[in-house]
């Protein structure tokens, strides 16, 4: 048992989603018999007391303020980049360079073609990737996967699926980082989610027709003065998938009301799914196997039946909280570095994200159908 | 109160949707206090024995086959046509010009050019006329609408629609009227439903992306052999509204599970709704003037407070069906046709419908946007 | 076809239920092959010019202050009471006298020992009759009904049931015939349709420990005094059913936010029942036969399947609204009547409502467990 | 930072809820400020095998099969009983005695004066305590506490709770250690969490009228013999509150399909809610606050305004798990533990849900009302 190998973690990055890794790593070692002993080894942060102060209350062994002396540092395996988006790519390759395995929060690079870069350095070094799509490490995900793969559902011929918030909604909410070009818009950061949940069920996305919007075009910068924004506050598009299936995505931040509403609908011959992250224990099951006077959606709810639920709750009905996810993710990481099984959504397929999300934003500005580049 | 002038009805038809007329005025006259009294007076059918049979069954004073001579009967007033789509225009011009008030079920006619004309005849003649879109009829879309009028939403900023069932679902299913491309497909026939309900509640469409899709190639005649289907079975649309807003809209009669996903959402910069026709005697509603902490969205139930409910039943919570939905519709037209009101939803309206159906079908076609023409 | 009896009608009584009867049988005639004509013969209420104004409006042909006079016609076959509870007891006593089958609204009377003479006097007289538990008709009750019969849920374990409404929230609301003990309270007004829903369902209740409650223990009559509340306002009830099953029922007036909150759930060896009134075109249903990892409560939507729902719909997911359940009602009497099938929900079962109610007030005054008579 | 004292852990017991603990203060000192660092010292097992697997698995540095020496172990500060219910007693009384605070699963003992004996000792000594009551620690819980507390609702006049559960519906499953009457039965095991939140939300239950039933008479041990079943599967209780509301209580470990119905209702004179632990992360709220017309229970979604949920997201909608409401529990007692605060659910009341229990009980077997002993 003491005979597992030690996996040494570098972490880049202190903000929300540093500390969620973290959160990620505690649970993960407690809830799964991880093939590795999890040490957090050292943590980066922009300065000496930012990352000193984050190491003591994270758990972190070292602190230092040059990410590129820990990336290089032969005694870590993993590298956790949490840094802002306009980082990563330096980062990961730097740490491909290095010979570690990567996990980098998404989106893995603003351009799709930097992503591919960082993808194709990774597989070149042989290292293994992991982007943060967290909702995909769902159970209730996994089962409407399997239940798709498995043809439940029969053929499948249509998809709605969107991801709606409103965290933007107030028009007169400052202008940030995410309203930079480089930054996103809703279709990167949400609609990303959306798409890979997409490809995740019903396999690639092969055309689109998009139409990306800016309803808010200013925003007061800290100064006083307003700011052009130049992303999109709300996205749409129409899909083709390689299955014959056809689609529509909707990316919103300015969705008055909705929290979390990640949500779809997957329509077959012989039945259909349907989902709201706002309930994501649940999954909804139409069969037309059912008796004839006793069909109906049936709300599946999360049990020890749906892996890795178990791990966590022994019995049905108790639930997964979100930071379980993470926990999820992180546990699929560190299996997939010891050899224990695939990537679980690699560079490879956080670069296909944005691909799509920039051909859905090409579409939009040529107002035309375009086929989504492979891969 | 006997001095109520006596309005004598002509219907054409006695299938479904005419014994749905039927029952509109059967209990139209019960709960609503009409400003006239209705006249079942001639019944129209195909042939003198199925116009018989009708006429008895539904209580018609007199029954034919020929709807043209009834159609120029002096005594009668209204003329309903429930007849099938390809005869509408015919039956409507000449009702019109025998100075009749025309009430015809949807679409008015399969080519907007037609029921254009149908609509331009009826306001020259200066009758009245209305078109069957009878979920506008429902007293929580009334609700809906007079919110967002009244600003409770703020700006309207995203709309959200569809209207999917499963009736088409299994490719089994023989070949009908309903896949000749004159009778319509999905968007016809349930799309006009999502549209007329987008332009009820947010103003006009003004611009288009049309995807029409047919997922069901072919299907059996009666004579063993496989006939190809033209329409759409799945039709998704972009939209842009006169106000700013954008949204989307979709069609589907082939959602397997669905008998009556005729679903909104509408989104405002103070606040939201959320309406599904499975359970169409709620209304949901969230809004930030709400306290901190408290807010939500919030499911009102249909009551006497959202007219003409209290008709109906006397305490909230009660509920209406579908067969009142209609007798809503009836009840409007009578109050139209006696000058107590607007006209509910006109040949105009219906004739705008079909445009827009048309429109989404050429940009289906064309892959581009395109223009709705005004009107 | 032209060869149906005609059925005459003598209506006592036009307020909001005697309107409900009304529109009943309008549209039974339309929705059903019923197998007489109804002819809405007589209409008495308590003067000459109350009689006549709803004779018009309702389309009765002939008016009276005189019910004793009415119920003697001969021309007349059926009664229908919605006068108030306390003068049903000698109205359909002489109803019954005279031959007459009668169709009253509940409660029967306020006393079972009245109820019980009621039913006795129509049996032996061999006359048909119903009691108005309107929600009974609802086709998902039944459905629900017919499943547990066949054994769907195994053997049946535990029943919760309830009927809430917050109609007697406000403390400020006028004294009313409502609190009067001879009238009712909430036990009587609601719990009734709980007690029978419980029953219909899962049989025999055979012994009860009953809990009424009175909240508010004045209220304002007209003349500015305050009058003592003497009924319930909330009452709750432990049960066993002679099937073995134990359960609770719950009657509430008072719930504030609740307006028609008559739900249930059932439990068997094998599955379960859940539905609420809130929601009446559905029904959930758990089953232990479906596939592991796949179990859920199915929402079975209202469908043609479910008799009579297509009486009044063609297609899935349309609905049925309150007046149509009513509708249903009376083409069960009618039928009845005709000798087409046997009473739905007789006097003798109306009798056995008001015994249930008169034990569990009689349980709470004593504190005890206590036999239901049985019958 | 690096002042904070340390506290020493010892675990008793390391089955599904020692694990628990585990996972709660590992999450608990990645989401919570904690006031000390957590040191898991000691773990407690049957044999030093067991023992020291576990200490192993779950990090704890020393392992023993002597709990009574850890117990008196000076190094140690809190002792956390996961060990069967029959012991919990003389544990936790010797961990008293040698001035350690504990937290002890529920329930504290199987008899109601043990429990107090428990507490009572706790209190002379002068130690911290808590009782493993996780489902109030939900921050939605603490919200409907909080609303009620504040006047939201008006004065509460009624509450329906229940906890149903599935787990011994089979009648096929074996005879266990749950179904001896010192352990408990449906009241004790999920009853006890439907009185917990009774009583956390509108105060003392002063009276009681219980009805407690056994189902499943008998069960197979592991001999192939049948054992019989003495207690519940099922109970019921019809109560008092000392705020004038009355109220009813269901337990049910028999409802076939439900995983997690730990639900209640509570109505007040201006407002109502409405919960399910099926969907833990909403609270539906009435108020007749709202606008005429624009009233319905509106469902609050977890947010960071309600803490302590925003430790754990940062953002509305994203949810908290079951786990999570354990690490919540743990964070309560190390504060109180550290003097940060009251103690959050403590031996005093985990003896007056063993109160309820047996009060309950009690009036069953009597069946009568009985008032409910102060403390």
């Amino acid at each position: 048992m003491s005979q597992k190998p030690e996996l040494c973690i570098g972490l880049i990055g202190s903000g929300f989603m540093g500390k969620a890794h973290v959160f990620g790593y505690a649970t993960a070692q407690k809830v799964f018999d991880l093939p590795c002993r999890i040490r957090l080894h050292s943590l980066a942060d922009v300065s000496d007391t930012a990352a000193q102060r984050a190491a003591q209350a994270f758990g972190f062994e070292n602190a230092t303020s040059d990410w590129r002396a820990m990336v290089a540092d032969p005694a870590i395996h993993v590298i956790n980049i949490t840094a802002p988006n306009a980082l990563h790519k330096e980062m990961a390759l730097a740490a491909i360079a290095a010979g570690k395995h990567v996990h980098c929060e998404k989106p893995l690079a603003p351009l799709a073609a930097d992503a591919r870069e960082m993808a194709e350095a990774a597989e070149r070094a042989g290292v293994k990737t992991q982007v943060g799509f967290n909702y995909l490490c769902n159970p209730m995900l996994r089962l409407a996967r399997e239940m798709i793969a498995a043809g439940e559902l029969g053929e499948i011929r249509g998809f709605r699926g969107l991801h709606a918030e409103d965290y933007m909604a107030d028009a007169s909410g400052p202008w940030s980082f995410r309203h930079d070009p480089a930054g996103g818009g809703a279709l990167a950061d949400l609609g990303s989610h959306a798409l890979a949940t997409a490809e995740f069920l019903c396999g690639p996305i092969t055309r689109v027709m998009g139409d990306c919007v800016t309803m808010i075009t200013e925003r007061p910068d800290g100064t006083g003065r307003m700011r052009a924004v130049e992303v999109d506050d709300l996205a749409r598009a129409l899909v083709r998938f390689e299955n014959g299936a056809t689609g529509s995505v909707e990316a919103n931040w300015i969705a008055t009301g909705r929290k979390m509403q990640h949500d779809f609908e997957v329509y077959g011959t012989r039945g259909a799914l349907a989902f709201s992250q706002e309930r994501f224990n649940e999954l909804h099951f139409f069969s037309v196997a059912d008796a004839r006077g006793r069909q109906g959606f049936r709300r599946i709810e999360a049990a020890p039946d749906h892996a890795p639920y178990g791990r966590f709750c022994v019995a049905p009905g108790h639930q997964i909280g979100f930071n379980d996810l993470k926990a999820i993710e992180v546990a699929e990481f560190v299996g997939a570095v010891a050899g224990q099984g695939p990537e679980m959504f690699s560079f490879r397929q956080g670069a296909r994200v944005q691909t799509l999300v920039e051909t859905i934003q090409r579409s939009s500005r040529d107002s035309a159908w375009i086929d989504v580049p492979p891969g």
